[in-house]
This record gives structure tokens, C-alpha cells and sequence, in this order.
């Protein structure tokens, strides 16, 4: 455990997990714990930023998502399941942090900025201003040496590199320079085609899902909007129905014949998205086995948390200590 | 003193206390600790926002000012001495209070906008943008019920009131909205008879300057500066020597006198500037006297700061508590 290096990531409790999260992310994840020490972190001060009037839907999600992880086998015994706001040594940690981080890179950061824009006035919170050093605090509170990340969360890891550095040069050092570890991670768009997925827009497939609830969506799933008879050739690409059964199918000759027959107008949708609605039953069904499993032995939930903030409530400390004492602001008494 | 109301008020570590201080602040502090129960902080969080490259000069002042804090008569067995390092539940707080602080709220702060562009762009660092927000948190934090202010200082106060405000309505009583307290406070100009008085500029006479170095600050102080010879008529209102004489003596005759015979022409500076001498070495001696004490006692200097960080902290963790259990993030085991 102990020469492994470090993983650092995570996920904003605002909603249940859908198959979008396995495939971006959770399906890495299950094979890093192999090989990594991984921090699987649940970043609820950072839904907090906009969600503050929300909190039953944070806390509710806390437990979603760990019961997602459980599912999907992430396994509590490899890997740290950690709750942001256990961790008090996180605020901490960001507010030092706060004081290396020039004003300019939190005004100058695009997505911030961008995202910022797209909230509503009364959402914009300073806390939510303030989110990329509470992620830079989350990669560094565990001296992570590696962030699996999809490519175009590069710059936000790049602050998180520029920090360290900068805390290391004026200080002395604590913190490795996070690298990225650019995982085998693909990208579902939501059923109805459209790119953002978002529960409340009923555009996922939840891991959670019933049987019935998989086979209904999966009906009403968007298509080629202009193959609006069987007989007519339709567009694979940005087909929702072909990216699931890509994601989740490996090799199999019945979506390439699918495809073929796609394109030349010589099959049904039905015949298509019953094929899909078995195949992420399939890939469901052990999922629900196991949720099913832990929602009647909820105390191995708890214990999964527990276990995991403890830990990392280690780590985190001996981090601060390590912290205070090359910032020098370790104790009073050493002054004499 | 469980009945009594709770005071926070504090000052940031970045220089020895100087007669300005003692005018400003202290000389009302001295009185407030019999009626209230005081909370006494250095704020050495918010020293770092624009001074994170100069921790040496942080960390001598933590023990410049608790020694001038302890000659000048505050006692930590009435009051609590707070570092606010010490605290780290200080960080938690700001930080949850950062998501119902609206970013506007700091963006539209013209003292903080002020003083941001006053500091040179290296120095600007998120920390100090989010200085406000921790300044509401160290009144918070103590749930204090009143802040010693001069009243250019009420506009910081306001948002302390409106955060409180907010938060309690949002997610339940915690916090008293905190009242001001308009003491009877002086102000004091340099001994160059500029408005800004500070260490570096060499125009104060610090609460722990010898007799000597008074001596020789009083004789170079600013004047008048057209009463190029004593028999020239003198102007008395923004005079520092007069200041300082109206600041440190009550009903004397001599300074009557003095004022006369100096709008008049019929005084030379040497005399006033040897009586004030004489007044503020006769101020500072008792002063000087109890530095010396604590200095050859410096165990009681640390025990000062134990007591008075170890009850802030009892103090903080109530009050985490009661904002955890309000805000429902107390424990995810109570979901279920």
C-alpha cells in the first residue's frame, strides 16, 4: 500500500450516477484501485458553491453515489470513499492555499468564468468563485501523485501543478506535482442526443435503474431524426443507440451487422434498441445484485465511509503538519 | 461569565503595537474585558493574504503583540487570547460561509476594492480577495454579540449582520446578528504628521520603544511647519505634538498653557517637546515595566495564548456543531 502512488478523484454529489459517469469515469476507476492507492472523493463542499439551498439533494446524493460505487465494484478495502466536508482539513488546506493563488488565475480561468455566466445571479457564491483552489486542495490534501482525467480537464490540473510548485519553491517542499493519467475513458451523449446529461433533464440511464425504466428509455431513444421508416438509410454517427452499443459491447458481430443494416435502410429501430435494452441489462443486473445487497446491509455503507474519512483524515494531517511546519506557522513556542 | 455578552475584536500581526493602537483600540479594550466577555485575536490568516512571502514578520509579531497586549494591561484571565491559526475550525466556517456570500458581494466592497488596487499584482492573492468572508467567520465563530468599531469600520460589520442574517434564515438560528460597539476611541497621526502611521515609515512610537528612542522620535516630530522661529505665531490643529499632549493628558494646565503661549509666538518647540517626552515616557514606564516581567516569564506568555486558543477552540467546535446539525451535513448516518 504504501509504495503505491496516490490517486486523487472524484465526483459532485448532485444526482444518482448514470452510465455516462461509468463510462467517463467509474469504468476506469474499477481498474486503477488494482494498481493505485485511489482517493475516491466525494465533493460536497464544491456542490455546496451553487446548491446551497439544496443541501437534502447533497446529502441524499452522498449516499446515491457511495451505493453507486459499492455497485458498480469499487471496493472500499482497496480504495478511500471520501466525504469532502469530513475532512475540515480541507477548508484549511484551501484557505492556505488562497494565499499562494494569485487573484488573477481565479479571474482569468475560462471554464470558472464560463461557468459562472451560465448560473444564475443568486447562485454565483463566492464559495463557488473560490472552487478551483478547493480542487486544487483535494489533489494536494492527499499529496496525490496522479489525477485520472479526461483531456479537456487538463488546465484545471494544471493550476493544481502550478500551486504546488509554488508552494514548494517559496516554502520547501510537501506537495508531488500532480501528473494527469489520461485513462481509456469514452463519452456517452444523453439518450435524447444531446450532449450535456443531466437527470433532471431525463436524458440518463441511471445505474440504478429498473429493468422496466431501462427498456422505456431505451424505446424512446433519439435516432436519425430523418430515418423516419425502416427501409430508409440512416447516420450511425451521433446515433445515441450505436454509442451505447458501442460503449457497451466489445466485438460482437450483431451490432456490426446492425450498423450495415443501418445505413442501407434494412432494419427496424425496435429490432436495434431491444437488442441495446438487453444488452445494458445485462450489464446492469450484477450492479443491481450487489446495490440490492448493500441497501440491506447498510451498516457495510457506513462502515465504507467510515473507513475511507478516517483514512484520509490521516493523510490529511500529517499533510497540515508537513504544511505548517515549512510555512513556519507550526507553533508559537519554536519563536523563542 | 456565561452571562455575559461575547466581544470579538482583533488586529492583524505585521509590526510591534505602536501609540496609535493604544489610542485606537487598546485603551477601550482595557475597559470592555470588565463588562464582556472578550474574544482578543491575531489575525495572522489574514496578515498572510498579502504578506504569504514574509512569515518571519507574521510569526515575530504574534509575540510583539501578545507581549504589547499583555504590558498594556489586557488580561488573559478575563479574556481569551486567540491566534487565528490555532483555530482551524476558523477555515471550516469561512468556507461554508463563502457559499452564502454572494460573489457580488465581495466584487461591489469598495474598501476591499480599494485596497486591492493599493497593493501591487503579486500581492493580490485570491486569500486577501476572500479577506472579508474570514473577517465575518472570526466574528461569527465565537458567535459574537458585539464588535468595538470605529465608524469607518461599519460597513465590514454590515455584512458580518447580513451573512448572519442569511444564514439563519436559510438553515436556522446559529448566530446573533453581532452590534456594533462605538467606544470612546482617538485617532493618531505619525510623528511626521501624516494620516498613515506605519512601522516601516518610521513615524510611530511603538509601545515598546525605550526611553531613549522616545526621546529622539519626539524631538524630530512634525510641527508647524511656517513657525520657522519661536516667536512666530503657531497653528495647533493638526499639530501632532499637540495631539499626542491632548491624547495623553486630561485637564492640564500646562497643555492649556502651552497652546496659548504657541498661538502667540511665545514658546519654542524644545520645551513642549520635552514635556510631552516626559508624558509619554511616564505612560510608557508601568508599560515597560510589565514587559520586562512577562519577557523574563515568557511561560506565561505561552500559557496566555493555551488558555486563550483552547477556549476559543471549545467555543468554535459548539459553534461548528450547532452550523453542521443546522445545515444537515452533520452525519451522513442519520440519512437513513
Amino acid at each position: 500500500m504504501e509504495n503505491k502512488k496516490r490517486i486523487l478523484t472524484g465526483i459532485r454529489p448532485t444526482g444518482a450516477l448514470h452510465l455516462g459517469h461509468y463510462v467517463g469515469a467509474l469504468h476506469n476507476w474499477i481498474s486503477l484501485q488494482e494498481e493505485y492507492d485511489c482517493n475516491f472523493l466525494i465533493a460536497d463542499y464544491q456542490a455546496l458553491g451553487d446548491h446551497f439551498n439544496d443541501i437534502e439533494l447533497i446529502k441524499k446524493s452522498v449516499i446515491d453515489v457511495t451505493l453507486d460505487w459499492l455497485s458498480v465494484g469499487l471496493d472500499p478495502e482497496k480504495s478511500n470513499f471520501v466525504i469532502q466536508s469530513y475532512v475540515p482539513e480541507h477548508a484549511e488546506l484551501s484557505m492556505l492555499l488562497s494565499f499562494v493563488t494569485p487573484l488573477g488565475m481565479l479571474e482569468r480561468n475560462p471554464t470558472l468564468k464560463g461557468e459562472l455566466d451560465s448560473l444564475p445571479v443568486e447562485r454565483r457564491s463566492a464559495g463557488f468563485f473560490n472552487y478551483p483552489i478547493s480542487q486544487v486542495a483535494d489533489i494536494l490534501l492527499p499529496r496525490a501523485h496522479l489525477v485520472p482525467v479526461g483531456e479537456d480537464q487538463a488546465p484545471h490540473l494544471e493550476m493544481s501543478r502550478e500551486i504546488a510548485r509554488k508552494f514548494n519553491n517559496m516554502y520547501g517542499y510537501v506537495f508531488p506535482e500532480p501528473e494527469t493519467l489520461i485513462g481509456k475513458v469514452g463519452r456517452l451523449s444523453g439518450t435524447d442526443g444531446k450532449g450535456k446529461m443531466s437527470k433532471s433533464q431525463g436524458n440518463v440511464i441511471l445505474l440504478s435503474d429498473t429493468k422496466e425504466s431501462v427498456d422505456k428509455k431505451v424505446r424512446s431513444m433519439y435516432t436519425d431524426p430523418n430515418r423516419i421508416r425502416a427501409d430508409i438509410p440512416g447516420k450511425i454517427e451521433g446515433n445515441p443507440v450505436f454509442q451505447y452499443l458501442d460503449a457497451f459491447t466489445e466485438n460482437d458481430k450483431n451490432v456490426d451487422d446492425f450498423k450495415e443494416r443501418y445505413k442501407t435502410g434494412n432494419i427496424g429501430d425496435v429490432e436495434i434498441k431491444n437488442y441495446l435494452s438487453n444488452i445494458l441489462n445485462d450489464f446492469l443486473d450484477p450492479i443491481r445484485d450487489k446495490r440490492a445487497y448493500f441497501e440491506k446491509n447498510i451498516n457495510l455503507v457506513e462502515e465504507a465511509l467510515d473507513t475511507g474519512v478516517t483514512n484520509a483524515r490521516k493523510l490529511a494531517n500529517e499533510t497540515m503538519q508537513l504544511v505548517r511546519d515549512k510555512m513556519k506557522i507550526s507553533s508559537y513556542k519554536k519563536v523563542w
